[in-house]
């Protein structure tokens, strides 16, 4: 039997689901539902006109009225937007509706209270979003297209550093992490994305996988830059790593940034439509233990590769699919996927290689593009 | 009777209740929750190490482990973070929890059927939170020095143009939103700060308060800047709005923007702790009103003052206290609020002022700074 239609009560600057189904960046909770085939959308006076011109909503109310016509129903009562809610779903005789997971639970349990049949999602409320369309692809290549700018930002700053004392110097001054995620994300706002929680962490720091980096970068270590910023014009994402080095690698290093590369191109040959990303990631682990490259968990922290292999990315960074060892999970024809695996192992070091691939009947294409040159002398 | 201790499943980059329990930004939901004053956190092992270093949890729990004690408990289950909670909670001995509004309902609903009591908070789950630290208020005037810089970034792009056809031009080619905006986040990136949503519009589009502006930018007409940054080191926002007008104003645009600055220092004015935000509204209703500006709602959308005149600003941008005509709500001491008045008459353009403020036992003190010079010529 089908579900109910959707139902969302979130903000659509955060929530991708709502963005997705209006297609409107709205900063604050709103309420959204389909009825009959229809999207329709109650908002306030200060986002009506932006949501009648601008987004993929038939019928946008004005969440003012709603609000004064539950005050006439209810008239001893305190009404919110729950209310409002009630009174349009009544008016559209739709009384029951799905929700996500993560639909706030004060809201469902109000609008059960007012007689809504809600029925929370088992699994993602629009299943439809794991598949990319053409021009979702194309968004996708262009949130890649500004992750490989802030990459190419991060390496001209590190090739043109200078080295003192085994410190790196750029135009005089010290070098920094703070430094390098500067210019990375300038060059992403000048190509019009906005990158944020940036990585660019060097040494023992970028063993913390989401360790953004702070304070000076040092010669002959390995250096993470993880970029995954958002085009602003689509809302789509970017999501690209690679590990760079100013200066000699030590056979140590070549050997940790040789073994997630083979394990990138292992896992990148092993997808297709239809294989599960459960069998992916075990190959990168096989891969890592056959280099002699082993996972510890202590009370201090893991080091190894301790983190998944790759994850969905779309209007959220972090979406489905999964590529990961604790899930089980199909990878479908369609879906976009990164490709991320990493080793991590205090006082060698962090490397991680990253690029993201669009899932088809038989193989894995790229929708990044950035050479795997590392060692910059 | 006191309330059960909170108990939090959301990602930290998004939540600014579960940031400021425990200090730490991750991107992915994750478990958390306070047992006899003591903050807990269940993370993976991607996370785990920078818990340990970063965060304000006093006990950072591996959830993995935690998952693979819950398989042991119900080994026919599928087994997730729900069950993780739950093995924890009752490894604690601590079955009740309160959790907020916005608390992911397919949790709670799981959390209840594992056998946890779960309240949900009446108001915000963390009171707190609104009234502000010193170290707060430094981070809040950090953050509007970001959105000042933004502000003047701007506005030497506006006064470096040059009039064309009517047409603004900057270094020979067409000045755009698009182009301010660049300008303003850069400077923003500089200071510290990401400035997402950025305002730089014009003319009608400004007419729509969210809308972000697009395209040439005019002589003679209304451009609105508003800018809202959020400091990388602290997580704190700034919120400043200024109008300008690049060229010759007309008188009716004049008296637009003396009515606006008017309203403002009137409501600037009669803040002070105990205040209620309804009654700060309703005066720049009034003033507004006496000037002859009327607020009208048409199936098009609405023109006058149609959105509230401020709200708290912290790690959100939106927070508590509101002060709005449609909430009855009382400013306390030591909170933060914007106080932002605007007018919005297509045809003549829109204008907003907007400065932060701390509330005082008798007044409202500035936390932002800049001038109010608004005609360039």
């Amino acid at each position: 039997m089908a579900l109910p239609p959707p139902l969302f009560y979130a903000d659509s600057e955060r929530n991708a689901d709502l963005l997705y189904f209006g297609r409107l960046a709205v900063p604050d909770p709103f309420p959204a539902f389909a009825v009959r085939g229809r999207k329709y959308a109650l908002v306030k006076a200060l986002e009506f006109g932006r949501a009648k011109k601008e987004s993929a909503f038939d019928v946008v109310l004005p969440l003012e009225t709603y609000l004064t016509r539950a005050r006439a129903r209810w008239p001893r009562c305190a009404v919110g937007d729950a209310e409002a809610i009630a009174v349009a779903a009544a008016e559209l005789k739709q009384r029951k509706f799905t929700i996500a997971e993560d639909f706030p639970a004060g809201m469902a349990t109000r609008l059960t209270r007012l007689g809504l049949k809600l029925t929370i999602a088992d699994g993602p409320l629009l299943p439809e979003r794991e598949i990319k369309t053409a021009a979702e692809l194309a968004a996708l290549r262009e949130g890649n297209r500004c992750s490989a700018l802030g990459l190419a930002a991060a390496e001209r700053m590190l090739r043109a550093s200078r080295v003192k004392n085994g410190r790196l110097f750029f135009r005089g001054a010290p070098l920094t992490s703070e430094r390098l995620r500067l210019a990375i994300e300038i060059a992403c706002l000048e190509a019009g994305a906005v990158s944020l929680h940036t990585i660019a962490a060097g040494g023992d720091q970028a063993c913390d996988p989401h360790c953004g980096g702070s304070g000076p970068l040092r010669a002959n270590e390995l250096i993470i830059v993880d970029v995954f910023p958002r085009v602003q014009a689509t809302g789509y994402h970017g999501d690209m790593t690679r590990t760079f080095l100013r200066g000699r690698a030590s056979d140590a290093q070549r050997a940790l940034v040789d073994a997630v590369r083979a394990a990138q191109l292992g896992a990148l040959g092993a997808i297709h439509a239809g294989v599960n990303g459960r069998d992916v990631h075990r190959g990168v682990v096989a891969e890592f233990t056959r280099r002699g490259y082993e996972t510890k968990h202590t009370p201090q922290g893991s080091v190894g590769f301790f983190h998944g292999t790759g994850h969905g990315l779309g209007l959220a960074v972090h979406e489905l699919p999964r590529i990961s060892g604790a899930v089980d999970y199909t990878l479908p024809r369609g879906s976009v996927v990164t490709v991320e695996p990493g080793l991590y192992y205090p006082g060698l070091g962090g490397c991680r290689i990253e690029d993201v691939v669009h899932v088809t009947a038989r193989s894995a294409k790229l929708l990044s593009d950035y050479p795997y040159e590392w060692e910059l002398r």
